[in-house]
């Protein structure tokens, strides 16, 4: 009854990889920037929805699903700027990401599963279900960072 | 119906914007850095719809589906980081912006709503509307950047 717009930019995102680096002739540097600007937009929003959580700000739940979904979007939006073009440049991105892509993948689908699952409770108005899905989000997170970035 | 899930965001997206500045000690280098994560990653999603609409690229309406959805969550992410807090930055924002916040909120709000008609478009696979709406986020685009962002 529901289906969502954005469930299908989702759906599609799985299968989209590809196609969309097909275009790509797109340099090292800016493949770089652009996967390092996905990452601080995820601070941009994960960072209130945490601050909610610990009590640190009044819960917002309008506040919580906005940021929520534009997370469920982000969360699609790395990965194939993490190409081995990019290994020259300078970055957090450790070169184990390249050799064992397979676990990076793992690592990325679990990110976008778990922010499937804040969004639909974020915009569902469940603030207990918003808290569990958002420990789920931060271990996706720091999961592939032990792995793949460069202590920081 | 189809109510949409991303339509309810987008309609949050409307009124939440003093609320998620409500958290926002944010500091005026981070607002800087985010709001231009938010141009680089429009950037990203608008060049392949741009190269397929005058042929660059063959056309796929599912890649197209996919950025546009992207792209009208990202329409809606970087107007809280224009705070006059930020002044002292260096970036290519005009200090005009915080003289005419309301030419400035219109064109923000001209670009979202161009972006939500792109979207429709394009999840629809409307590949004439597509063009058409294309035509309007690109003149939202341009209307803003003349008035607002030093020249590049």
């Amino acid at each position: 009854m529901k289906k969502s717009i954005l469930a299908a930019g989702v759906a599609l995102a799985l299968g989209a990889g590809v196609a969309s680096t097909a275009f790509a002739q797109v340099k090292p540097e800016i493949l770089v920037k652009q996967r390092q600007a996905v990452m601080t937009l995820q601070g941009k929003y994960l960072g209130p929805i945490g601050a909610m959580l610990k009590g640190a700000a009044p819960y917002n739940a309008d506040v919580v699903a906005l940021n929520a979904t534009f997370l469920e979007n982000l969360a699609r939006m790395p990965w194939d700027g993490f190409q081995a073009s990019t290994e020259g440049v300078k970055s957090a991105a450790k070169p184990e990401i390249y050799k064992n892509m397979a676990k990076f993948k793992a690592d990325a689908d679990a990110l976008e599963a778990a922010t499937v699952k804040l969004g639909a409770a974020a915009r569902a108005r469940d603030e207990a279900g918003v808290k569990a899905a958002f420990g789920g989000v931060a271990k996706a997170c720091g999961s592939c960072h032990d792995d793949f970035r460069v202590k920081q």
